[in-house]
C-alpha cells in the first residue's frame, strides 16, 4: 500500500528508522541476533520473509531467537512475516539489498557509511526505506536484488570476507545510528578547566627552585635542562587540577621524609 | 620489551595493525567470534590475558573457538598467552582500553571512527598499537584501564547498550579496515559511459514522433507533455548503452504485434 501514511507499523515511541528485511532465514538464533544488533542502533522493525522454521505470530516466540536477542524481544514480537520478498517490500518506497559479491547487476553500489546519510534524508521526508538481507549461504536471488534500487556491501578484506547475517545488520544499524547523530555513550569528565599559564609558570619555579636545592643541575647545565624539563611539562596540556596535583607531588618529593612521621618498624 | 623492534610477533605477510588484547575472555567460542572478526578487517595479532577455560598452546586448539572462528584458524594459533594485562601490553608503545560505561577516570574518550585515524598512523610511525577488551560482563577492572592512554567506546542505543565481545572488536576492526584505506569489495559495472545528448535527443525525437503518430497528445499539449516526458527521461542519467536499450524498448512497442511471427495459438 504505498502512499497510504507512513506509521501504520511503526510503535509510536520509536523514531523513523529503515526496516531491516531478513529473507528466508535459516535459523531462529540468527534472527535473534539480527533483533539484539537492531535495537543496538535503534532499528525497530524486522520483517522476515519464509523464514526456514517458521514464525509463530500472535503470541509465543522461538526460543531459540529470544534468547539470543538478548531482551531484544520487542523487535521479535513486533517482527512481521511475508510470504515473498516482494510484498515484504510492497509499501516502501525505496529499497537496498545487501550482497557480498559482485552480481553482474547495473545498479549503484555503496558502502553503509555512504548510504546511510541520505536513507536519512529520504526517512526525514517520509519515505519508508527498507534493507534486504538475503539467506545465511547464498543471499538474496537475483531477482530480488532487482527489486531494490541500489546494492549495499560491505567493505571487508577481500581475503576473509564472510561477513555473518547479524553482522552485516550490526554494521548497518551502526552507520545508520551515527549517521542520525549518535554518540559515544558518554565523554572525558573535563571537570577541571585548562590550567591557566600562572598555575604552570609557579609549578616550574617551585621545581626548579627544589632541584637546583637539591644540586640536580650540573654547572652550566641549568638552562638548558630546564627548557627541556619544561618541554616535557608543557606537552601534558595539564588542567588546573592536574598541575595542582602535579605540584604537590613535587613538593612532597622534596619534602619527603622530613615530614613523614616515624614508623613503627 | 618496549623499544626490541616491531616485528617480532607479527607474521611477515600481515600489514602491521594494531594488537586485540582480549582479557579474562570467559568462553571459547567468543575467543574464535573475535578472530573471525578480526579476519574480517585484517587484524591479525591476538592475545589472551588468562583465558577463563585455559587456552592450549603448542598445537591443538579449543574445539569451540575454532568453529566459532569459521576459517580465521589461523589468528587462533598465533595467538599469545599471557598471565597478567600488564605482561599482555608491556611491549606497547600506545594501548587503548574499551568500555560500555563511563569510569570515572580523567582519560580521553573515543569512538572507533576517531581512534582510528590517529592509531594507523601512530603504526605508520613504528609504534606498537593495543587494544584492550574486557571479560564479557564485568569489562576491565580500573586498573586494567589505567595501562590505557585513551578509553574506546561505541555509540550505541543508550536503551539498548548492551554490545557483546565479538561485536565490539568487529567495529573496531571496521573502523580500523575504513581508516586504513579499506573498500568496497566492488563497485557498480559501469561499462559504458554516459549518453551523449546526441543519443538521448535522438530517442526524444523518435519517442515523440511515434507517439504523435499514435495521437498520444490532446491538441495544445504536446509542448507541456514534451517537456515533462523529457524531464523524466533526463532523471535517469543514462549511459550510452541504457539509451540505446530504452530506444529500442520504445521502437518494439510502436512497431509491436506488426513484426511478431504469427503465434502457434
Amino acid at each position: 500500500m504505498p502512499g497510504s501514511g507512513t506509521d501504520r507499523t511503526r510503535p509510536p515511541s520509536q523514531a523513523p528508522a529503515p526496516v531491516i528485511i531478513l529473507v528466508e532465514p535459516q535459523m531462529a538464533e540468527n534472527i535473534g541476533m539480527c533483533a539484539r544488533a537492531m535495537a543496538n542502533f535503534g532499528l525497530s522493525e524486522m520483517r522476515l520473509v519464509a523464514p526456514r522454521d517458521g514464525w509463530p505470530t500472535g503470541g509465543g516466540l522461538k526460543k531459540g531467537a529470544t534468547s539470543a536477542a538478548s531482551g531484544a524481544t520487542h523487535i521479535l514480537e513486533n517482527a512481521r512475516l511475508y510470504e515473498s520478498t516482494a510484498e515484504a517490500v510492497a509499501d516502501l518506497n525505496h529499497v537496498l539489498a545487501t550482497t557480498a559479491r559482485e552480481r553482474g547487476q547495473m545498479k549503484r553500489v555503496v558502502t553503509p557509511a555512504e548510504a546511510m546519510p541520505p536513507l536519512s534524508e529520504r526517512i526525514g521526508q517520509d519515505e519508508r526505506v527498507g534493507i534486504l538481507f538475503g539467506r545465511e549461504r547464498i543471499g538474496l536471488t537475483n531477482e530480488e536484488i532487482s527489486f531494490a534500487d541500489a546494492i549495499l556491501t560491505f567493505p571487508v578484506n577481500p581475503a576473509f570476507a564472510s561477513l555473518n547475517l547479524a553482522q552485516a545488520v550490526l554494521l548497518t544499524g551502526y552507520e545508520w545510528f551515527k549517521a542520525t547523530g549518535g554518540e559515544a555513550p558518554f565523554r572525558e569528565q573535563n571537570l577541571s578547566p585548562p590550567a591557566t599559564r600562572a598555575t604552570v609558570l609557579s609549578m616550574f619555579d617551585y621545581v626548579e627552585a627544589e632541584l637546583d636545592a637539591c644540586g640536580f643541575f650540573p654547572p652550566g647545565k641549568k638552562a638548558v635542562m630546564t627548557a627541556n624539563l619544561r618541554d616535557i611539562l608543557h606537552r601534558l596540556s595539564l588542567t588546573e587540577q592536574e598541575a595542582r596535583t602535579l605540584r604537590g607531588v613535587f613538593k612532597s618529593l622534596a619534602e619527603g621524609p622530613r615530614r613523614r612521621k616515624p614508623e613503627a618498624v
